[in-house]
């Protein structure tokens, strides 16, 4: 199995000497992360530390393993964020997205408060409840007080109680900070509890409990995921730049936004890893889409990360990426090898309808059309950079994940933001406080 | 139930006497557009006509009474971009996430040529067919010869005459333009054929044949559809401004395209309605997303569509949103009335994790999401407009659709561009080909 590849011989706003220029910034932030590998979960880089936690994976598992031991049919995980997109991010990317069939124990993905939506889940718990089989709710707030989640939570409590009046509490994990009101809360009413630290944000928790839980539970290699991970750290804090693609790629990123690039496209050519890109697109926001500098000056980086999907896309918004103004930078994103190899029966009578296709295999044409399109852009000299992960493995996904987590502290260095805060969130949430007080 | 609003009073970029004069240029288009109204299928309107054509319900419901004489328990929706774009909005809209759950027919939607995606579609059709029970395959793909359309059309009849050697033609219908290659092979096998007006691209053709024969198939009310359409229709060619949204709509995102509001996000409240945004991504991105104006001028309009989920996306996106640039447009669309009204119980203890939400239903608290959302664009100076949906029906869905499509109708006009063709696809097509050929 050939490891990850990254290309970016078609980043046509870019010359050597100022690759050198932008990467000549980081080595200094590539030892302060060097020196963070050994200072446990005490600095803004704790996330990083995770994968390396052993203590954390048996915790984990011995959690998982308590919970089974009641036969659980689902699994409902109650989270918004950062609280579940590692977890669906993963979790597609193994099992592609009808990841409940033929599985044991299914899971249900409870994010926001629509009620049609969280409706449709609670009528699905509620009859396994009644029909006698168990669920367990994994409950999940990093602050331990987001709105929907506590308050979808509360919902499907109160379901849960009316079913098992006397140990409803044996079917509850709660995944939060250590001593936040929830914790509190879990505390009191003996719910398992999990803890997050403290200084590992919400986007960059995949690889702890928040990721972790749920993932082992459905039998997902978690040791495999980490063991990824912990390759992809070591790939992204080597000196050398020539296969640190981590730094290359937010060094690039970099230099193209402040050649006007202001929009970042994720095109990943493979409908299972359609999720990992939604994580992706809340890493970006929130890393590097801020108001001020590290020094507090305004600034209002507006680096737009979209997500794209290929083939699809190119059948939505192809026609405005190869018309449009050049203000995007692109990062192409496809799998070397799938799992299955259709190809294609030889009909002559279809030759005429598309011709070069019979008996040739999906991958083929899917490969095609990724390398037309990426011909179409270098022409246009629209840059891109273009990765290529190896398989849909625990491994290689964990290998990925935290490349780019690491990509993205680059990055928030690089364009002077502290990619750990999001202190504009606040600013709706109070509003909305104030009107549910009114309410 | 009340009809649908649409409230532009936090368009913070435009007073009443510039809207006027964008107004002003629209009376002509409108009167185009209503003497298309008698034209039938032939000018660049004639999508605007599908709603009204009673023939074509007749032909559709024929059909599927035809193929549903043969008792399927699945239908497979072969087709890309506006092949099956709008088909999906319209069916998570009115059934939810969980379309499948609890329905006697399932349907799946086979896209993009991604061979493990397609290899999991396949081997529930390869089981169904198996254990004796019948599928229908609707291959659609307007101009015939879409490569990943026919690719996996090929692939999944291949199993069905594998399973059905004798009789495999009859449980295919084809959708495509008339004496398109595709047509011809059908007719040549006896497939069942339904046809698309020469001039109906794809991304307006969801009241075709391409939306009606699989939703109709689904059990979906296709005439409830219409009927909200040809209500949209009205409202949309009125002349009278006060009430025409769609006029207004495509005024406001064009002035402030002008004023470098150069992204319109749709920020949809509403889990159903995710693919709904997905449809109009595609129906904004290839309709004024152009290289040329009408009269052949180079101009690169660069309008992005970018789909935000209430209140999914404020855990992942708002950071950017409230701290990035002010280049951004952006529609809030929310449903009045769901179909549950799940409560909140009222936990006491509680009150310390998240406070004034205990008691309440969860419509009233993504209610005041979307408000204090609105209350911090505001306070921002962030324009926006706000659609309210009555509810997810297929008569409002309908209309709602069609208001859109006139809308972007009306886009192209102010924006100068022809909101009817796509030309730059034809550029990553050509490439692939060759690739092919070579392959």
């Amino acid at each position: 199995m050939k490891s990850i590849t990254f290309d970016y011989k078609n980043t046509c706003q870019i010359n050597g000497s100022e690759l050198d220029k932008v990467q000549k910034e980081l080595p200094k932030e590539i030892e302060r992360m060097n020196a963070a590998r050994t200072s446990g979960y005490d600095s803004d880089y704790a996330s990083i530390n995770l994968p390396f936690d052993e203590e954390l994976l048996k915790a984990v598992c011995a959690r998982v393993k308590e919970k089974k031991s009641l036969s659980p049919t689902t699994l409902v995980v109650i989270g918004i964020g950062g609280s579940n997109l590692g977890t669906i991010a993963v979790l597609e990317a193994l099992r592609g997205k009808f990841y409940n069939s033929d599985q044991e124990v299914k899971v249900y993905f409870v994010g926001t408060t629509d009620t049609d939506h969280v409706n449709d889940i609670a009528q699905i718990t509620e009859r396994e409840l009644a029909t006698g089989n168990n669920i367990i709710l994994n409950v999940i707030s990093k602050s331990g007080g987001t709105t929907e989640t506590i308050a979808n939570f509360e919902v499907l409590l109160e379901i849960l109680k009316n079913h098992r009046p006397y140990n409803y509490h044996q079917f509850v994990v709660a995944t939060t900070d250590e001593n936040s009101a929830l914790w509190d809360i879990a505390r009191k009413e003996e719910f398992a509890v999990l803890t997050i630290p403290a200084r590992v944000g919400g986007r960059y928790s995949v690889f702890s409990a928040v990721g972790l839980f749920p993932l082992c539970f459905l039998d997902i290699d978690i040791k495999k995921l980490v063991e990824g991970a912990r390759s992809g750290c070591a790939l992204s804090t080597q000196k050398n730049f020539t296969t640190n693609y981590a730094a290359i790629s937010a060094a690039l990123i970099a230099h193209h936004y402040r050649m006007g690039m202001i929009i970042h496209d994720t095109f990943l050519f493979s409908v299972a890893l359609e999720s990992l890109g939604a994580w992706y697109r809340q890493l970006s926001a929130e890393s590097v889409g801020k108001a001020q500098t590290r020094e507090g000056n305004k600034i209002n980086v507006g680096l737009l990360p979209t997500i794209s999907m290929g083939s699809t896309d190119l059948h939505s918004v192809a026609q405005l990426y190869l018309a449009g103004p050049n203000n995007r930078f692109t990062t192409f994103i496809s799998v070397a090898h799938n799992a299955s190899d259709l190809v294609l029966p030889t009909y002559s009578e279809f030759e005429s309808v598309v011709p070069a296709i019979q008996g040739k295999s999906l991958q083929i044409i899917m490969n095609a059309i990724l390398q037309g399109t990426e011909k179409a852009y270098a022409h246009d000299k629209r840059p891109f950079v273009v990765w290529e992960i190896s398989e849909k493995s625990a491994y290689y996904i964990g290998q990925f994940m935290q490349i780019k987590m690491i990509e993205m502290m680059y990055l928030g260095f690089l364009l002077n933001v502290n990619p750990f805060d999001q202190p504009e969130v606040e600013k709706y949430k109070r509003e909305t406080r104030e009107i549910l007080r009114l309410s």
